[in-house]
C-alpha cells in the first residue's frame, strides 16, 4: 500500500481508528517491556508535542491531543492531531484521530484548545453545552507557509470542522507556529501566544472572536537555542498566598545548553497586551533531557496542570520502541514558591507535583531512621513487577565531613529482572563531596545507548531541603519509574529531572536498591518503595 | 613535616620557589603523558582560577597569576597566588609564589591586577616605571569574612607588599569575592566588578585611588546556579567596525545547566555607574564542561585577550594527574560579531580565537576537495608524537538528503599510540540527521572515567558557516589537542567547546583520523592536520 493511498483513506475517514501502516513493524512489538503503563503513549505510531489539552467540565474528562504520525514510528507528514482522554490524568484511553491536513506533504502542527463558553466565535448554538464549545487553534503547516488556523467541535472534541475562512493569522512566514490561546478576563478577550521561531519572538495577539487577531507585543528572553517553539502563558498561584504570577513557558530546539530540546520559563506580569519579566533570570523547567514542548490544560480553573513530551529531537526518531514511539511526561500540578537557591537567597521557582490517581499498591518496603552501611543495602524483593515503581525518601547526611578527593555516595539503583543471567541497571546518586545529584542511564549492552546524542550522565545541584538540629543537610527525593522513563522530583518538586532509558529487549525495571559506598554517612529518615499497578 | 610548619616556611620566604610538600606523591609523576605542553599548568600542586592577568608594556611580558595550593594537588588552604609569565602567550614560565595569606586557614582568593600609571594609589615613586606600577586587588578570605584587599609590587609583579590599611572593602560578608578592576577613562576612575556570590549580585564599585570605593550599582541576570563568581567587564570590539560593546562576564558554580561550573556573558552599555544589558538573552561562553572563571588581561590596549580555568568543580580535585593538577585554557583573543543563529537571525556573539605563537610544525597532512568514503579514512601516520596536534577543516555536506532515522556522520578521532596492544580514542563528530556536533571523551579502561560527574557525551548545535552554491551546508572546525585537553573552535570561533580527557597512564594523543560511516556525504574542502612542538 502506498503512503498516499493509506493517507487518503485516513483523511476520508477521520472517524475511524488510526490505521496501522504496513511499514510499521508490528511483529517487533516492544510494548510488553518498554511501553509505559501510565505515561500517555499511542498504541501505534509516532507522538510528539502535546496539543489542545483541555478539561471538559460537563463530563469531567481530561483531553490530550498530540502531534501524531499513524503511518510510521518516526516524525513525518501528513501529520495529525492524535487524541486520548483520561478521567484521572493517570489512565489514558486512545480515541480516533481528531484533525488531519489537506495534503500528504502538510501537517496539523501544534496548538491549543479553548472552551468558547460565550460563543464568541459564532460556531455554536444552544444545542451545544457551554462547557463543550470546543475550538482548536493550531498551525497549518504547508510547504511554503505556516499559518494559524482554527476548527471547532460539536461533539466535545471527538471530531472537528475546520473554519472555512482559515487561516486566521497569516504573516507569510515558514517559521510561525504553536499557538496557545486563553481567555483573559481582565481585558475580556482571547489572548494567543505564538512563536516566530527563527526570529526568537513570542508574539502576543488579542481577539474578540478567535477569528480576527491583533498583534499586541513581542517577547524575547533566556537561552535562544536555534528556534523558539511552543510558548505558553498562564497565571500560576503562589503557594501559601492568595496571590499569583504570570508564567511564560518557552521550548527551545535545537541548541539547548545540555543538548537538543528543553523548556525554560519566565516569571512576570501580563496586562492583556505585554508580558513583562520581573527579572532577567533564565529558569529551566527540568534538568533532564526528555521534557519538551510543555503545555497546560485549558479550562480547569482550580489548578495549573500540564505535561510535556518526554523525548528530545536529538534522538527521538531512533529510540528502540515499536510499534509506538514517544510518551508524554506525567501530568503535573504547578505552583510557585520561594525556594532556597543557597543559604542566603530564595527565588521564586516553579514547583511540580506529579498527578497519580487510582493506582494499586501491589508491594511496598518501608524504612525509618535507617543508617546505610556499605555492605547492607536496602533492596526490594518483589516477586514480580509491573515495571511501575516509585520511591520516596528523606535522607540526612550524617557524621564527620569527608575528604573532597573521594566520593561518598548514596545511590538508588533501578534493576531489571535477571534474564539471560544478567541484570541491567540505571541509577540516581548523591555524592557528599560534590553535593549534587547525578543520574546514569548508560546500559552498555543496548546498542542504542551508543547514540552520540543520548547523554548518559546527568547531574543537578540541589540545595538541601533544610538543615536538621545538628546543621546537617536533609534532602528529599521522589522518583517514579514506568517501564522506560524515570521522573525525579527533588525536595517536594522544587526541581525535577525527567529522562527516558532503554534496557535490553527482554528487560524492564523490577527491583529498587538503596546503597551507599561508605558506612554511616547517610540516614534514611524515611523511605517508601512501592510496586504499583494501573 | 606538618602542614603548618611547611606553610610557615613558605610564608616567611615568598621569594623562594614553591616547596614540594611531602604529601604530594612525586613518585607518581603523570606529567610525561598528560601534562599539557602549552596550556599553563603548575609544575607541582593545585591550580584553579586565573588571577591578576596583565601585560607589562615595558618588558613585553604577559603575567598570569592563579589560585594555587603548593602543598597538595587538591584545593586547600593556605591558598596562594601562583605566578607564571609568557612572552608569547603560548610558552609559560613559572615564577615564585606571589602572594600568600596570613594564616593557614586563610586564602588569597581570586582577583585582578591593574597598572596604576598615574600613581593614584600613592604606592609608587618616580623610580618605578609608569608601566610597571602593579597593584593587585584580591579577596582576602578568612574564616568569618571575605574582604577586598590590595597589594602593590615594586618589582614588576614578582613580589607584593600588602597595603597596611587593608581591607579596602569590607561589607561583613562571607560570600563576597573576585574583584576585577579596570580604569574607566570616560569617568576618570577605577571600576571594580565583584561578586556578592550568594545574593546573585555583581556589584559595581568606583574609586579614585584604589583604596576608597563607592558602591555604584548591582547587576543580576542569566542563569543563576548556586553562586555567582569571577565577574568581568570590558569593552570588546565589534568586528569590521570601529565600534565596541561592553561585555559582562560571569561564572556560575555549582548548578550550571550542563552540571557544575560554567561561564556566561551579557552584552550591553556601561556609563561608569551601571551596566545595562541590551537584551535579556543568556549567552554561554563555551559548550564544554572545562571552561570556568574566565578573566581578561589588563593593560594590553590593542586586543581583548583572556583565558579560563580548564576544569570543573564537580571533578577538578580527583582528575588523575600528578604532581600537578589543572590547567588553564589557551589564551584567546575576543571580538564580537553578528553570527547566524539560524537562517533568519544573526545575533551579537563573542568570537574566540586561540593564540598560538612560536610552535614548530613537525609533521603535517593536507587534503583538498576530498570526498570521504566509508572504508577510506584520512589518518595521520606521524612516527612519534609530542601529544600536541591540531586540525583545521572546512567540510561540506553533499549528496541526497538522508533518512532521519539513521545516523550519517563525519568523525574526527584522536587516537593514542598503541601500547599494551590497545589504542584509546576520543572523538568529535557531526551527524547529518541531527545537524549537531558531538564530542565523546569516554575511555572505558580508565577508572576515573566512571566518575558520575565526568560527563562523557556532549553536543552542540552549530549553524552552518555558510551554504555553498548548491545550497548545501558548509562547516568549519578547528581543534587543538594538547596531551589531556581538547579545545574546539567551530566556524572561526563563533562557538567553542573545551574539555579535558584522561587516557591510561601510558598513553597520550598520537594520531588523528577523519572518517565517515557513509559514502560520499562529506567533502573535505580543506584539511590540515599538524603535529606541533613547543
Amino acid at each position: 500500500m502506498k503512503i498516499t493511498t493509506l493517507v487518503a483513506s485516513i483523511l476520508m475517514s477521520v472517524l475511524l481508528e488510526p490505521v496501522i501502516a504496513s511499514f510499521i513493524d508490528t511483529g517487533k512489538d516492544t510494548s510488553a517491556y518498554n511501553r509505559p503503563l501510565i505515561h500517555l503513549t499511542p498504541n501505534v505510531g509516532w507522538l510528539n508535542d502535546p496539543n489542545g489539552l483541555f478539561y471538559d467540565k460537563k463530563t469531567s474528562v481530561w483531553h490530550a491531543y498530540y502531534q501524531y504520525n499513524p503511518n510510521d514510528t518516526i516524525w513525518g507528514q501528513p501529520l495529525y492531531w492524535g487524541h486520548s482522554s483520561s478521567k484521572d490524568l493517570t489512565h489514558w484511553e486512545e480515541h480516533q484521530v481528531a484533525l488531519g491536513p489537506q495534503n500528504d506533504d502538510e501537517g496539523i502542527f501544534s496548538g491549543s484548545i479553548v472552551i468558547d463558553y460565550n460563543n464568541t466565535s459564532g460556531f455554536f448554538d444552544e444545542s451545544i453545552d457551554k462547557d463543550q464549545r470546543v475550538v482548536a487553534i493550531y498551525t497549518n503547516s504547508i510547504p511554503d507557509t505556516q499559518t494559524q488556523d482554527i476548527a471547532y467541535s460539536l461533539d466535545g472534541g471527538e471530531t472537528f470542522t475546520k473554519y472555512k475562512k482559515n487561516p486566521v493569522i497569516d504573516v507569510n512566514s515558514t517559521q510561525f507556529r504553536d499557538p496557545k490561546v486563553f481567555w483573559h478576563e481582565e481585558t475580556n478577550k482571547w489572548i494567543m501566544v505564538v512563536s516566530k521561531s527563527q526570529e526568537y519572538k513570542i508574539q502576543i495577539f488579542g481577539s474578540l472572536d478567535l477569528k480576527t487577531w491583533d498583534l499586541h507585543s513581542n517577547f524575547t528572553s533566556g537561552y535562544l537555542g536555534n528556534q523558539y517553539e511552543c510558548p505558553g502563558l498562564i497565571k500560576v498561584p503562589i503557594e501559601n498566598t492568595n496571590d499569583y504570577k504570570w508564567v511564560m513557558f518557552l521550548a527551545i530546539n535545537p541548541g539547548s545548553p545540555a543538548g537538543g530540546s528543553s523548556n525554560q520559563y519566565f516569571i512576570g506580569e501580563f496586562d492583556g497586551f505585554e508580558f513583562k519579566q520581573d527579572d532577567s533570570i533564565t529558569r529551566v523547567m527540568d534538568a533532564g533531557k526528555d521534557f519538551y514542548a510543555f503545555q497546560t490544560f485549558s479550562d480547569n480553573e482550580q489548578d495549573v496542570i500540564g505535561l510535556a513530551w518526554a523525548s528530545n529531537w536529538q534522538y527521538a526518531n531512533v529510540v528502540p520502541t515499536n510499534p509506538w514511539r514517544s510518551s508524554m511526561s506525567l501530568a503535573r500540578k504547578y505552583t510557585l514558591g520561594y525556594v532556597n537557591q543557597n543559604v542566603e537567597t530564595k527565588i521564586m521557582t516553579l514547583i511540580q507535583t506529579p498527578i497519580l490517581n487510582n493506582l494499586d499498591v501491589i508491594n511496598k518496603v518501608e524504612k525509618n531512621n535507617h543508617l546505610l552501611t556499605k555492605n547492607d543495602s536496602v533492596i526490594t524483593n518483589f516477586s514480580s513487577s509491573t515495571g511501575l515503581l516509585d520511591f520516596n525518601t528523606t535522607f540526612k547526611v550524617v557524621g564527620e565531613s569527608i575528604d573532597s578527593n573521594s566520593l561518598s555516595n548514596i545511590e538508588i539503583l533501578i534493576h531489571s529482572q535477571m534474564s539471560n543471567s544478567s541484570t541491567e541497571s540505571i541509577k540516581v546518586g548523591f555524592d557528599r563531596s560534590v553535593s549534587a545529584f547525578y543520574f546514569n542511564r548508560d546500559i552498555p549492552n543496548v546498542e542504542f545507548n551508543n547514540n552520540p546524542y543520548f547523554t548518559n550522565k546527568f547531574s543537578t545541584y540541589v540545595e538541601p531541603s533544610h538543615y536538621d538540629e545538628d546543621d546537617m543537610p536533609v534532602y528529599k527525593i521522589y522518583g517514579i519509574v514506568d517501564k522506560n522513563i524515570l521522573e525525579l522530583y527533588f525536595n517536594d518538586g522544587t526541581q525535577t529531572m525527567t529522562n527516558t532509558f532503554f534496557m535490553s529487549e527482554d528487560k524492564y525495571p523490577h527491583q529498587i536498591e538503596i546503597a551507599s559506598n561508605v558506612d554511616g554517612q547517610f540516614e534514611l529518615q524515611s523511605l517508601l518503595i512501592r510496586e504499583l499497578n494501573n
